[in-house]
């Protein structure tokens, strides 16, 4: 006997399955994709028919092992999820409806083959509740962690596109659904990451993990904010809360100030860092991926904001408002501070 | 005297500068964009005007440190040229016209900030050859190694576009350039790699090196072969020459029959890789990166072929057909072998 495996054992790592049986992979998982995909997967490149008297959005997000996740306490599923999501949230913050998808993994040789098939279901699943088609891609081997790039393409009506700079001093800003939970569900799982299958019987973290794992991006909010002009301007939190607001704000030329007590902080904030007020409020204002949206909001636009809510069933809080004076301040207990810096990268 | 850098010294890494500050040094670097970007870098997503009439071609392709190159011996101005010339060889082949390019960079901390303005030149070098925007991107850190992300738009008027799978039994098989060119230059660059500078006077491994570190996609002809149906299927060799005819065959439902004496080997090949022929031919067939294109030519279409390789300034090659029995096979000496397999990402 020899180390090499018997010839007749289906491969089980992507080293072992090589380039060509991975495409097949894909492709076998990819539903037929609708009316303007001219030409998917499978080529030198996809051709799709573009949105009549739209303009198209462009958007690119990696998700990378040991940066963005770890595979210790995130399932395969919920990278591909959550690598999707962050892209979704970046159309949903333009107003844009999605139109295409490409997938490029770069994929560690011992990466057993169930593993990248669970990864693309949980982002072919999101993708399908998007009706977004996944057109092409790229894979390669990678010699360190395992990357998942994706690129979208989406489309928006030319005067009814959302950016950070259209903000004025004066708008109010508000926050879609609640902030921290994506950190408190990480911080969570960090500390379970010992277990095996760790579960709690605590609701608030329950949601907190899944927001973290599964984050909802708000497309259709996005799409209606944009098509009622209920905004002058948005972003999603990505970065964060407390970065979000100074991104509009510099974008807009304008400063802002940030009402502690309003912010819709997710209840599993307490449980995780503990009873501290200021412990729970920094990790809700610095703490990434929540995939939320902030908006600036033209007071004679309120009516529009509190409908698009309405329409898209999701809350939205006001949490302060962009200012003449170009600081960007929290007032918290009477006392105005500077607001904390967000998340980074390379920090 | 501590171990910290002093505080007025310039960050010299990636990792000491900061997302920020390396996004700053990407917007100060690309030029102001053409009328039809509407919002380019810095927000959550670029925003473009398409093409009036045309579909969209859609391509990502990433070059990974230790896969796709090897910083020992391919400068980082070179990396960010060839990570470019990698996708805008796809849309070559499909008889695209480039629109917008978006950049996703995975950056180890300890990456030189030299290093990446050296690549980020290489990149948009190139790109303002094809007069191709960078309209926005990602920039994260990468734990391992450094990741080259690029993703393109094109556009191909409807009735333009080739495809791989257009060819027919009896179409002439034609291939731009020369083969096996990048290949003769990386087993070159490979051998110098303790070398301080390696120089050549060897006029053909001087030029076999230039294409493997500066390859030029072939837009030009790939659009004129679209426009004046050249050409009824069409490939880039990123992956070699057998790989592409293989491909051709496959997705025509044809097989091929390649001659091995009329392939246009590059004259570098017996310089490298000793006088053996096969050696020299095996290298030219399965060498890949070489970004020429392949062509099925049915023979009433040899003119407008002719035509657009006089227009394109550009030598094309009849190296063998089509055939209606499916092998894919090589003549040489006389005999009939079978054609050998292209480089596969994961082997």
């Amino acid at each position: 006997m020899t180390g090499q495996p018997p010839p007749d054992r289906a491969p089980l790592t992507v080293g072992e399955a090589g380039e060509r049986e991975i495409i097949a992979l894909v492709r076998a998982r990819v539903p037929p994709p609708p009316a303007h995909v001219v030409l998917g997967i499978g080529d030198d490149a996809a051709v799709v028919e573009p949105a009549r008297n739209h303009l198209e959005v462009l958007t690119t997000d990696a998700a990378i092992e040991g940066v963005h996740f770890d595979r210790r306490y995130v399932d395969a599923g919920s990278i591909g999820h959550r690598a999707l999501a962050a892209n979704l949230s970046d159309l949903a913050a333009m107003g844009a409806t999605p139109r295409a998808a490409l997938l490029s993994l770069a994929l560690p040789q011992a990466l057993p083959l169930a593993e990248l098939d669970a990864l693309l279901r949980g982002l072919l699943d999101l993708a399908a509740a998007h009706r977004l088609p996944l057109v092409g891609g790229n894979v390669t081997r990678s010699p360190g962690p395992l990357v998942v790039d994706v690129t979208l393409t989406g489309a928006v009506k030319r005067r009814k596109v959302l950016t950070r700079g259209g903000g004025r001093p004066g708008d109010e800003l508000y926050v879609t659904g609640t902030v921290g939970g994506a950190a408190a569900g990480l911080a969570w799982l960090q500390r379970q990451a010992g277990a095996a299958a760790p579960t709690t019987s605590d609701d608030a973290i329950g949601d907190a993990v899944a927001r973290f794992l599964r984050p909802e991006p708000r497309l259709r909010f996005g799409v209606i904010a944009g098509r009622t002009r209920a905004a002058s301007a948005a972003i999603d939190l990505s970065d964060g809360l407390a970065d979000a607001v100074r991104q509009v704000a510099e974008a807009s030329g304008t400063g802002a100030l940030v009402e502690a007590e309003a912010c819709p902080v997710h209840p599993a904030g307490r449980a995780v860092f503990g009873p501290a007020p200021e412990a729970v409020l920094r990790s809700a204002l610095t703490g990434g991926e929540d995939y939320e949206l902030l908006l600036a909001v033209p007071r004679r636009a309120t009516r529009r904001l509190a409908a698009a809510a309405r329409l898209a069933r999701l809350a939205v809080t006001r949490i302060g408002a962009l200012t003449p004076d170009p600081a960007v301040r929290l007032r918290v207990d009477g006392h105005e501070v500077a607001l904390p810096v967000g998340f980074e990268h390379f920090r």
